[in-house]
């Protein structure tokens, strides 16, 4: 029997297929005690303590777009994937592809401001390898980052302890970055002011590691809001209902989502957490991030609860509409 | 003033314009107490541990050549970065970027690969992410693997510990890598039963960490033999003399690079070692390499001298050359 599947595009964003593949190649060849293809981290024990790791591939275009680069994006991204799972980011490594005919003064300004991101989250990168691919092969510039982190103190968070009834809170406005990517492509004439919201969600992280009530954080990247929301339904084996209305989005974002034909519950942030809270901790959550820098849109967007329908959305016409999982309608590359 | 310099092929093979590039990017960037960037894996405080880290790119072509491929490459290449400096390799995390296109079943068998390579290697792959680019826009596949090791003992190695007289030990014949992957590219007409080299290194660094005189390990992979004698000659300010005729080299390896004008010298291995060794340790060492498997043709190469010719290599009629370090000629890619 012969397997003529191909690789497609929305491989990789995050949605059904991408789950996928996963989970048919990846996991399946290298299942392991410790391999958990849904977190975003996974915690290692290390002799008498545990380190947190990670590791994250970035592929944006174009490289430099409003409010960061892939530079800064490959430090933000992974810092967040470790500050997510409860951990402090600690050490970097970085891994870089360059295609040949790459300007040296463009991958210096993009390492710079690598290296600027690394300071403002407080992480050391402390190794490196840098390949270079002939002319033509590669999209100019990719780079992957694994990070280690530590656990801040005794962090027990996961899918697995949510309740029916627990609350998900959003960090901040979502689209932001999906809509500033497509901006600086200049396909579509457009232009604004909007900024990528790339940043370390540490701060945000942090200010709930103390909270009983904590059972789950993501950031929202590819396949925005609307994957994050599946695959907390996917994982308790609850209904996740979110309010439409509650969740955040600039005008701007909203305006070009229109223009253009996108939803911004499937775009990717790159500084925003989505965090699942007890009901009796959730004044106190939104309250610690609503006092941080960036923290003034956070909100309570939805629920978990007893059902089987996966994620539904209640409108803001106050219609109830299922929000499907991303499929073979992949977005341009974001991140 | 402007910079419009731009990144060449042989910014990537592993000689001295590699070096420049690192140096006055990344390194100048990048800057902090633990990078070094000479060195194969760092060694990181962790609480009141020690925890040693490295990470690697893989781009080879063909993906599949005897003897490996690009999955078991990506697992032997990081195990080996931490063997030899001095580490146990426990676990690793997985970056992957597949071209829009790539054939499933083939994927399966590369990944399939990369899980027994880990297997045999002792290591854990614990964490992974997946990126998928548009089709012509990558050579295919590309992996990078981030290796996390333990050190086995109390290890103090490094370039810094040579002195004049300590001998330079190699595990086995160089270019097998090299040879298998430029002739499994077709491009030559040339078939033979050589295999690459690819393996753990593991047994062989292990077996010296009990020597006193155990100075310095390294794997000649990009850039070969030759750039691991510049690296430890620049590094230690003495003179490295190899002889010619002590090095190992195959029969077949020496037949295609005559016909195809390489020299063995600078070819990627991808599974040898090479020790630098006190004199009286020379033996003790050679011996317990020589019991392995794969170790027969392990040999005493040279010796680190005073002196500021950077190579001498002796050659088999009894003259002396000095050995360039590999500038702006790269060899096609093989790692």
């Amino acid at each position: 029997m012969s397997d003529e599947r191909r690789i497609l595009l929305a491989h990789g964003n995050g949605g059904r297929l991408m789950r996928e593949l996963i989970e048919e190649v990846f996991a399946h060849h290298l299942a392991g005690p410790h391999l958990d293809t849904r977190a975003d981290a996974v915690t290692l024990p290390w002799q008498t303590n545990e380190l947190v790791l990670t590791t994250d591939g970035f592929t944006v275009q174009p490289l430099e777009f409003p409010g960061g680069d892939i530079g800064s994006l490959a430090v933000h991204g992974t810092v967040n994937d470790l500050a997510v799972s409860g951990a402090t980011p600690i050490f970097l490594a970085l891994s870089v592809f360059i295609e040949e005919g790459f300007e040296l003064a463009r991958l210096g300004r993009i390492v710079a401001s690598l290296a600027r991101a690394a300071r403002e989250d407080g992480v050391q990168v402390v190794a490196g390898d840098t390949k270079v691919l002939p002319r033509g092969e590669c999209g100019g510039l990719y780079l992957s980052t694994t990070g280690i982190g530590r656990l801040a103190r005794e962090v027990r968070i996961g899918m697995d302890r949510i309740s029916p009834g627990d609350r998900l809170l959003l960090s901040g406005p979502v689209g932001d970055h999906g809509i500033s990517v497509l901006l600086a492509r200049g396909d579509f004439g457009l232009a604004g002011k909007l900024r990528s919201d790339a940043a370390s969600v540490l701060p945000f992280t942090q200010a709930l590691l103390g909270l009983r009530g904590l059972r789950f954080m993501r950031d929202p990247t590819r396949g925005g809001l609307a994957t994050v929301a599946h695959e907390i339904a996917r994982a308790s084996r609850l209904e996740v209902r979110l309010e439409e209305s509650r969740i955040p989005v600039r005008e701007t974002v909203r305006a070009a989502c229109e223009m253009l034909g996108y939803d911004p519950m499937f775009l990717a942030c790159e500084g925003r957490v989505v965090a699942v809270v007890a009901p009796e901790d959730t004044e106190c959550a939104i309250a610690a991030w609503r006092g941080l820098p960036g923290g003034t849109d956070a909100a309570v967007i939805g629920e978990a609860r007893s059902g089987s329908h996966g994620v539904v959305l209640r409108t803001e016409l106050g219609g109830e509409r299922l929000l499907e999982e991303l499929e073979e309608d992949p977005l341009p590359r974001i991140c």
